[in-house]
This record gives C-alpha cells, structure tokens and sequence, in this order.
C-alpha cells in the first residue's frame, strides 16, 4: 500500500495538527503519521497557557512570532470549534506573576518595563495590593505583575479541535503508524516507512516534538532536542478557590473553566517516560498551598507528565532541513500551545514558498544551529 | 450542625441541579444533598436527545410542556455555558425515526400526521428516500419521518453545567451526604436527616431519580416510582459515520460533536445497578452496524448503565406531595435530559405559589396516583 | 419476589463476607445484601496491616480476639485462595514502629513491655539500631520497636475471596441492592426491604460498617457509630525502597509484593464521600519521604480513600441486639482487615447458639452502649 | 552516561522477561531496555492458555520445544511468585477443543490421533459427551476433544513475575527507554543508542515482538516479523458460568481464577495499534454467547487488543543473527506465554555457548529465513 500526498507530516501534536488542518484548508492533500493518537504526549499534558510570551524581556522575532499568535485565538477558536465540534475553553481571566525572591522581583520589574515599552496590558502591583486581584493568594512576596489580557485554553481539546477541523478539511490522520524512517531518492526525501507501508509526499514535515530527533538515518543531521519531562496535578474545587492563573518563579497554578486546577511543573533535562515522581507531588502541592492557602481543600484529581521538546536555543525549529523535501516544526518547548497558531499559517506560507517575514526565516531556521555541540548552546536565553 | 435555607433539593440530577439553578437565581437560599456526586446516575447515562416530544401521537399538556422546554436551549444553554465555565455541546443535528416493521410505519405515519397538525417540522420519508437524507443507513426499514430541527447535547456537561451555574448563584452542593429521613415538625416536613448533620428548609423538593422512592419513613405515601435499567455503548470514529441521530423502533444512534457515538437504550424493568450483560453489548451492536453497517469499523470505547426513574402513567411527579412542605420533582424516565430546562423554571415558579397554567398542575401533581396499585397503572400509555 | 434464608447479611464488606463465608459453610442458607459492590468501601481502601493487636498496652478480651484472629490467617489464606481463585499475598514481612517524639517513646515503651509480657515476638530498638532492620529509613527517632512476626494481606483481595469462598459454599450475593428498611412481625425482625423486593430471614446481620446506622426504623435504638474517613495515597517501585512496614505516630508505610507502597492514613472524624484533598497527599508524602528519603523518587499511582466505622469505645459490635432477630457486626474501626478471620467463625458461632467466650460475649455486645450520649464516650481508650 | 553490561536485552515482554530472569540468575549483568513499560504489548493481552502445543497435528521440533516448556510451568511459577512477589494464578482446569464443522472435526481428529500417540493426555468426545465435562456448553457440534491437563496463568502477571523476579536476581530495567540504533564496532554490534546515553553489551538480544524489525539500520538483514493484531473482551461473573477452557475454530473462551472471562481473539494481519473495532466486539460476543449461551448473563469488562509478532514460518526466531554479537527471541505469535519458560533457559544455554539441542538450534535459527520473499513464505504451516 503505496500512498501519495502533497503534505506529509510526522507527529499528531498541536502542531503538527494544526499545520494539517492550514495545508488541508488550502487544498493541499494532507496526511498525518503518528505514532501513538492525536496529542498523546506534551500536547495533552500543557496546562494551557497562552502568556508565554510575557515571559521575555527584550524585543525579538520570537516575541513577535508569540505576539501574533496569540492574536490570532479570538478568531481562530471559533472556527476550530465549529468545524470539529470540540469545545475548547479559550477563556481570558489574566494571569498575576509573582516574585517570591528579591532577584525575582528585579527580574519581573525587567519584564514590566519591556512589556510596557511593547504596548502590552501590565500592571505593576505592589505586595500589597496582589490580594486586590485575587484574593486567594497569600504567603510572602516582592510585588508582582499582572497581564489582565491573558489567556488560556484547554490543551488536550485544542489539539483535537484542530485534528478534528483539518479531517473535516480532506486531511487523513494515521494513528498508531509510527514513522520509521525516510526514503530518499536521488539525494531527496520523498516518502516515509511504516508498519502499513510506505507513504510519499512531495513536502515532509517533521513534527515530532522530542521524538523528532529519533529519525533514522539522519541523526546528526538535524539539529539538537533535548527532552524536558514536565509533572503536574490536577485539583478540582467546586467553588472557585483562585480566579486567576498565579506564575511564580518555578510552579504556577492554572485555573480551568468547570472547576479544575492544574498546578504545574517540574523542568527534568533529559528524562521521558510517563512516571511522576512521589517529589513532584509533594514539591508542588506544598509550593502551591503556601501561595494559595486554600488549595489544600480542594480535591485531589491526577497526576500527569509530559516531555517537552528543548531546543538547542529556545526557539523553535521551522523551515526547511538540510535535506530537500524534507521540513520540520518542532522544539517549541514551552510554548507549544501559544504558538500552534501561528505555526500552523506561517508553515502553511513557507511550504507554499510565500512566507515573507525574513526575520522568522533566519531566526527559526533548523539549520542555523546544527553541528554545534550541545554543550556550547544549551543555556543560552533567547 | 443545623442549617437553615428557603429551598432543599434532595438529589444533584440534572433536574435537581437545575431547578437549584433557578430557585438561586431568584435569591432564595438553596441547598443540594446528593448521596453520591453531580450527576452520578442516569443524568449522565442519557445520550442527550433532545426530541422526546417526537414520540408523541396525540396533544397532550405533556407534550406543550416537553415543547416548551426544548424551546428554551437555544437560549438557556449560552447561559449556563457563561456561568459554569463548562461547554454543553448543543448541536441540532436533525433525527431520523426508523421504521423496521409494518407496525412501525403505522405508528410513524400516525406521529406524523400529529406533528404535522401541531406545526412541527417533520418531513415523511419513503424507504428510498432515506439514504437521501443520510448516506450511512443501509438495511432495510419501512420508510422513516425526519425532524430536522431535532437537537442533543452532551448529558453529562449539562448536568454540571445547571450545578456550576448554581454554585455561580449562591447555590450549596452536598455532595456524599444521603437524605436518610424526613424531619417533621407538627405534621409537616421542616428538614432533613443526613450523616452531616441535620438541614433545615422551608420548602423540601425530593428530585432522587430513581431513588426518590427510597425516603423513609413515608413510603407508600409517595407515588410509585419503577427502576427502568438502561444499557448503552459508546463508539468512537475520526471520521464521520454517521451524521443524524437515527432512531429504530427499540434502540438508536446518537453521533456527538467530536467523533464519539452513542448507542442505547435497553429497557430492564425494575433493575437497578451499574452492571452491563454480555448480551446487550451484542444486542446493541449487532442492530446499530446492520441498520449502519459502516459502524462496525469505528473504534469500541466503553459500556456504561443508568437507571431511570418511570412514574406509573409515564408523566413526571412535579408539585406538592401530601405532606405539608415537601414537593417532587422526579419520574422524567427517558426525558430527563429534555425536559430538565422547564423543570427548573416550573418548579421555581411552584414554590414561589406563580404557576400560573393549570392544565401542568393537574398533569403532573405527584398526588394524582397515590394508593393505587402499580400493576393497574405499569403500561398506560401516556 | 420474596425470598427465605436462614441468614441474611447486610453489607459486603470483608466482615459481612467472612460471615457469609462461614455460615455458608455450615450448610445455613446464606445471602449478602449489597448496597454497591464486594468490598466497595473501607475494605478495599485499607492497607492490609494483621499487626492492630500491636497497638493495645494492656491485656483486655479485645487483644485476645486479635490475637486470636491473627494465628488463624496461616490455615485460613491457602483455603481461601483455593475456594475463591483469589490470591490474597499475605506475607510476614515485620513491622518497625517509630517513635518520633520522647511522649511517642514512652508510649512504645509500654507497649513493649506488654506485647514482652504478653509472649510476642518483640524487640527494642536503640535509635541507631534502626537501620539495621530496614536501611532505608532516615530521618530523627527516640527508638522504635520491631515485631518481626507481622504480616499483611492485599485488603481488596482478601475481601474477594471471602466473598468468592462463600458463593462457592452456596451464598447468595446481590450487589446494587441497598437494604431501604426492616420488617417487623410480632416485634421480631423478620426481614428487609429492597428494590429487587423483600428477603426474609431467621437471622439477621448488620454488617454495613460505617454505613449501618442508616438503618431506618431503628435510629436511636442501634449503638453509635461515628464514620472516620482516612486518606492513603499510593506509590510503585520496581526496585525494593522500604521492605518493612513502617509505622510512625500519625502515619504508616506499607510495601507491598509486587512492588506498590501504600502511605496512610489522615483520620477525619464525621467525614464521609471519597474526595482526597491535596493537604492529605501533600501531608502523607512530606511525612514519609522525611522518614524514608528513597520514596521521594518512587513514582506516584493514586490517592484514595475510605471510611472506617469507629464504634462508641473502640471495641466492634458483635452480638445480638436490642431487637429480636437482628445480629450486628460493625465498628471494627482499623482492624477490621485484621480483625475479619475470627468475626467470621465466631459470630457464626454466636448465630448458632455455640460460641462459648463469656468475655467477648459480654465485651462486643452492641447492646453495651445504647443510649448513651456520644459526647461520653468518644474518645475513651481502649 | 554510557553502562556496559554482558547481557543487554532489548524489549520487556515476557519473553525478554524471561531470559533477563535467566541470565541475571546465573550471574551475568544484565540489563533490560524497554520503550514503554514491562509487558506492555502482547504480552499483557495474552489469554494465558498454556495449551498451544494442543494445535499440532505432527511430531516437530517445535512441538517438543513447546512441551518442553510446558513441563517447566509447575516448578517455576512458586519460583517466580516467591521471588517477585506476584501471584500468577497458574491453574490446570483443562481444555475442549470443539469442532464446529465438519472439516473442523476431521482436523481434530487428526490432532487427536497424534497426542495420543505423543503420549499426550487426550480424550475424544462425541457430540453428546461434550455436555458431561462442562455443562454450559450449547449449541452445535461435530465432536471435540478434551485436553484434561491443560492449563493456564494470568499472562500480564506472569510477565510481571519475571521482570520482579529477575530485578530480585540483580537485573536492571529501564522503562520508556526505546533502542533507536545499534551501535557497531568493528563489524560488532556492541551497543544500542538510547534516549538516556548509549548501553554497551557483550551480548545483545532482540525480543522487541512485532516491534523487533523496526531496528534502523538493520532492515532486511534481519528476519521478516508480521504483525497481527488480535482482538479481546473481558467479561465478569461471581457465579461459575464455565469451567473449562473452550476452545472452537476461530475463537476462545478461557474463564480466569476469581471470576473473569476472556473471549478471544481476532487475527487481523498487517494491523498495529491499540484500538478494538465495533465488528469484532460483536462478533466474539455473538460466536461465544451461541456456543455458551450462559456467557449473554455476564457481565461486561473491557475490550482490548495486542500485537502478535508472527514469524514468516509460524516458528520464533531463537538463535544468532547475521551480525555478531546481536542475538534474538523474538516471533512467538499466538505462543509466547507457553514459550517463554523454555525461551529464558534455552536463550541463557545459548548466550552462554551451552545449548545441546542441535535440533532447536537448527529449526528456530534466526538466519533460516533471511532474503526469502514474505510471499513465498507466508501460510506454510509449521
């Protein structure tokens, strides 16, 4: 069973998901590979937070790739949930970053002034006046900023919501078909191994997230994904305990629409695999009631992991590979949820040849960074 | 711990749930005791049709009032979806109803023939005109009527919607706390005996489903109340199968946003429990993938049960019991989930001593059948 | 449909099956009544600790019943498991109890003395003699004694079998049928009430743990049970962390075959429902990853939790009751794993007119307590 | 982080299981490299007869190899259980093998006519008879015949025995740890690339089941595997509905230890993945109700599936491969809970260099059948 296709791409994450349904919507025959089901792993494991992008301090292409993402929700969400049928919670109930030590505070007052200077809705509170904003928290702290405009979604559904769209569009999604490897022909990559076969497609996306480097026979050949485990846990309250999302310097907690809280998560370099750490739990359930006393009533839900996709500096990798017909979209750490909008158009653009934003060309190229040592690069802030 | 209210529901069904919705948003003191959680029995077992009022031959006050209340989704639902943060899935789909016998099309035709007259929009289908409607139905059948403006939702998120819009309201939930017995002061019901303690109120609404027959010590005071068992299937399928809920003399298809698709009902009379047999797993699949063969290809997800509660003629109990301060709200059977939206305002309407239409007062008060024997009632058609 | 037995047990708890298990065997038709399913509640949220008699610090007819019912589970367990299918894993891996403060020590000190005095296998150990017995406890102790015969069962297993023994010696179960209220001829209980219909029987027994005392009519008439829900979070290792059982002041930890730890238990006195709150886990896991380091990377499973019955004065009620032809066997607080091989021959015997221990006959009687006011009793040692 | 071991087996089924159970028991370092969790494909969907060697119908390597390992069963598994802990519910309740055809009867009376010349415990049973050894047996038949020694184990648990039992023996397992590439040195395979660092061995053994051919860069030069997916459902009864194992042509029903059923299992070749398709619930459902009718009273569990890795001449691949220092067990299809007892012996003779039976060597060799086409191959019976 030999199929052919316009687009291929490897990997039923957000993003992957959300490249499918814009090449799909412009008529291009799309196809999917995953290797498991649709948003398996570090997609359905996000708690959903589209502020990534008030994390910087300085202007860069990468703030204004997250910039017009996050833009593009208001309009997208709709459209997603109309053509899937997958509610997707997009809610914008402000987020309060909170500076538990003094070097925080000088690092929050940083990002306070960049965000200002950048047009964006910030307010600086006071320690006295957090409490204003939500009366929930407690606990010591050096002041704190507040991103009224900020916005999250349900992860897990986002996913299916654009996977459910781009099948509504004429994409096929082949579940449980891992990619085994890529077949070449006169020194181009034209299709793709699988246990059913193999599949062709003029233009190949991989889009596998930290399983994107384990792609025989390239290997070295594309450039460095460090695996980052993130563990959260779930609470659930049926009376509102907190109101806004609550980001301290390394836990945050995330309320959901319908009475789930999600506090989250650890940073594990290195490690995949499904287990949570009896530490985890603990370590965040006692940062979190220290800050929000009041979680400690709430009902114990689950415990979860994800494995997020580091790359080699913070920024994704999109564009095209050193191999010919061969692209990628993947190493969103982080910030894979905030920046499945834009990826999906602007991938869209640049396998169609019309993306214009040279900025994001140079900057998000995979191949800016390949044959560097890992030890040189990782570290580096973006 | 004594407490006091104006109103106490005893059950967090979706028609307790949402009459603790309305009677909160009037300002009065309301209070929910639920023995198990938020919808835990057959609110979230239905497969959320919303046309139960299709099944009608004849004008009825029961049939004005399932036709009010489906009147009020496109409305109410937006609302709720507001309040609770939880998305309902309400989506107007259109139904087919099958016919697979001779006698089937004779009922249907007779149907028909009613909605037609009452103003409904139906529509007669000839047996080749069926595909026409809906490609996936194969096998044979005796022609079909279609509603076209038939609706559903998801049963489980309305259920915790009406309860997290009236916690939104000021609402209390208990939920593990089962009403063991009625407290009576002077020949008249003031409150509720519960392994927390005793709760006091005003007006008392016993909406236990199933188990509302379950209060001592009043007993045979109460009107009867039959368990009727019900076992469904849950498919699942990327891709679509099957697009309008389709409806057969003794089981149906109910396809929801998402990809998922409900197969139900049986009817086991007087039997209670979580268990689902062996045989009407196979019972269910074997007619569902015969009338839509297609079917068979989408992906098994689980079984599941809820008991539903038959009043004795079929029409709900909703009024004023025998006992001085104590009202029902229970017997919906197979139309809980539609007729929960008018249930809420109605009974809040009741208690405040505003309902006007008396025609509902006499149809559903819960005294109407009191003391007479079951079997001189089981099987009146309603 | 009404039904006559000899014995008729309400509640299929571990004590309710042991029960059943032994009439059964004596050839007395025998039937369970279930209100959910074998083992829903306390018996399968228990870790499975044999070593309650540990506790006691002096002689009374209730360390006798332990001891007692513990010689037994050696014979008991293989016929068990042979009979049911079931594997029961009881194992004698010793107990280390920890004292963590000096008033902690005393208490264990006089422990020692008695269990020394009473003939068990006993041991003192110096705070740095700890560790030689289990190398993975750290932390700060004033002493710990060691009892090296103790064993434990996997609770839901146990609970299993017996209830798989009894059917195979002719019980009857019906699970999903809550006993709604009993029958009264002649002053004498003859029988109870269910949805399923009526069950009558020359003996009676209350077995529904926490839950029997929602018996109506009888109320006040029963002896006071007060519901204590505890906590108990679950973790897994695939390489040996702890391989005693550990149990400090407020707290325990329980390896068990197969590589799962079960940490318990919070004591929430009048709390029932099944809710965990993050405070327990975050409690329980702060509390053993202090005592036993290694934990902290064993990775989490679940948290549960269940509710114990704790009778007026911490002795179960065992016997007959106020009532002509109603048995009870409930209030076996912790021990009820433990306590759950003798419950069942004895109060066999006592249903037969056979047993002969005048002590326990006078000890356990449920009639020993009524009326009594709570607030006298609770909280008198044992 | 580079580790260097003398035995590195690749893949945590049963069969890996095994041998690490067998080679760390002789004191070789081993580790085991798993890309999900210990048993969790096959070998966890197993139905646990142990009776395949029951399906041959002439003398053959491979039948003694089979009876080889089924002798092993009742020494070992008290072995396994008391070293991990796990119980693993072997029992001998027996087998029918029915014939529902005519053909059908004549293959069994073939089979018959052989184990009965291998000395086999076999008995011959007309129509009629089949009723006398288990009651519960409906519908109709050509004949069967009775295997009264067969028995059987809980598959999942006994795969967890091994790896408890061989982590007992010094083992070590790593879990989500998935080979992606073989190392070579010097024409050797001496490693295997991981996400966690590079595994050196001197020996290497894939038992990766269907998964084992996914090995880049290896490809054809390793022995084609094919996978078929089979398809289960589970279901529940507290009361006996069948007592033996019932085996007919295209289907199984195997009734565990403590009240489960297992009905068995679709061939769908070529498929992977984890989903169970609507068709195949219907039609084991239907197949055994008709042959059991008592089974349409169970209860329903869970449907579920596994990947059979088939070798290309129905016998596994036991043995060297083409490439020093790289070994493999792999290719058990339908018999790898049967096989897996001799599998980890005769793996830790041959590693060791200690294996005598030239027989196996040749017959099970992984090179027998390199290069052949799948066409060629495929179908011939073993």
């Amino acid at each position: 069973m030999n199929k052919t296709y316009d687009v291929l791409i490897i990997g039923a994450g957000i993003n992957g998901c959300s490249i499918a349904y814009q090449t799909a919507s412009r008529n291009r025959r799309t196809v999917v590979l995953e290797k498991n089901t649709v948003g398996a792993e570090a997609s359905s494991a996000a708690a959903g937070m589209l502020g990534a992008q008030s994390e910087m301090e300085e202007y860069s292409p990468f703030f204004e790739f997250a910039r017009r993402s996050r833009s593009m929700f208001p309009e997208l969400v709709p459209e997603l949930e109309e053509k899937s049928g997958t509610a997707v919670s997009y809610v914008r109930n402000g987020m309060i970053k909170v500076a538990d030590t003094p070097e925080e505070q000088e690092r929050l007052a940083r990002m306070y002034a960049f965000q200002k200077r950048a047009g964006e809705e910030v307010e600086w509170l006071q320690p006295d006046m957090v409490k204003t904003i939500d009366r929930s928290i407690g606990g010591d702290y050096f002041g704190a900023i507040y991103l009224q405009g900020d916005g999250q979604v349900k992860a897990p559904e986002l996913t299916k919501a654009y996977a459910g769209a781009a099948v509504r569009e004429g994409a096929e999604f082949y579940e449980y078909t891992p990619a085994l490897g890529f077949i070449f022909e006169n020194g181009r990559v034209t299709g793709v191994e699988t246990p059913q076969g193999r599949f062709y497609a003029d233009q190949i996306v991989l889009a596998g997230g930290a399983w994107s480097r384990f792609m025989p026979p390239l290997g070295e050949e594309l450039p460095p994904l460090i695996p980052v485990k993130g563990e959260c846990v779930g609470l659930h309250s049926k009376r509102p305990i907190v109101e806004k999302t609550v980001h301290a310097s390394d836990f945050y907690i995330v309320p959901k629409p319908g009475g789930s809280i999600i506090i989250g998560a650890t940073e594990r370099e290195g490690e995949m695999g499904k287990e949570v750490s009896a530490e985890a739990v603990q370590h965040l359930l006692h940062k979190a009631c220290r800050l929000v006393p009041g979680l400690g009533r709430a009902s114990w839900q689950y415990a979860w992991s994800g494995v997020r996709p580091q790359s080699a500096d913070g920024k994704p990798y999109l564009g095209q590979t050193a191999f010919d017909g061969l692209w990628m979209a993947a190493g969103h750490y982080r910030n894979g949820i905030l920046l499945s909008a834009v990826t999906g158009t602007w991938m869209a653009d640049l396998l169609e040849g019309k993306a214009q934003e040279q900025e994001w060309i140079d900057a998000f190229s995979p191949q800016r960074l390949i044959h560097r040592k890992e030890e040189e690069i990782i570290g580096t802030d973006y």
